[in-house]
């Protein structure tokens, strides 16, 4: 099986990225919001990229870069949202997305990449070169 | 001992801020270098808060504010670079800022504030509400 893969572009929201990332967490938007959230997100330096293969998404993650002040102002990059549509698990489309977006990371000159997973994931993101480092905590608001 | 939290302003870079990130890592910035990173970390939508006493920032922490397609374009909040200035540890600063930035994404209609951190940190920032979730993984790029 083959997929290319690029940037987001605004008619994947209508040819399978929402329902790609609904096998991840609930999204419950119209094409039309999420242009907008998009917009938002491209606007802060978020950089979402997509596996599609022919004009259908199976695949995306995203990439937050953040400038810090320390490490003489290093940038790092935040790995999140990795999903890959039911129909195309075990085909390498996850390791792909990620792969991309720790190149697109270096490129953009960052000393680390990190990211949050699950116990169940550890296998998957250890054999693409990450390490566990520490604890993923959150407080949840709503 | 008292003190004040406020949003990180330019002339902290002369009075204490980059040497309280200092002790958590290496910083090595003149004030004016800071002061250009610190607006292109605010037109990223970041936020510092410090915390001082009289003119002396003696703590800090940063929230970048991720605006998701997931949870119906919900946005959540990311905790980074907390740091305590170490003649003022044991006072309640870093408790202090990690506080004013969850309320701060509260206020910002964040559905979690997430964060990571070692095993030495678990019970302070369990004391401020948050749980164990997952796990932070890193693969370094320099």
């Amino acid at each position: 099986m083959s997929f290319l893969l690029r940037p987001l572009q605004a008619d994947d929201f209508q040819n399978g990225f929402l329902e790609t990332l609904s096998h991840l967490t609930t999204v419950d938007l119209t094409p039309e919001e999420a242009v907008r959230i998009w917009r938002g997100r491209n606007a802060a330096g978020v950089r979402t990229v997509v596996a599609v293969t022919g004009d259908r998404v199976i695949g995306t993650a995203s990439l937050i870069l953040e400038h810090k002040f320390i490490h003489r102002g290093g940038t790092i990059g935040h790995i999140e949202d990795v999903a890959v549509h039911p129909d195309h698990e075990g085909k390498g489309v996850g390791s792909a997305v990620v792969r991309e977006l720790v190149e697109l990371a270096r490129l953009s000159g960052c000393y680390k990449v990190i990211l949050s997973c699950s116990d169940d994931n550890l296998t998957f993101y250890t054999r693409l070169g990450f390490r566990r480092h520490d604890n993923g905590m959150r407080i949840d608001l709503k």
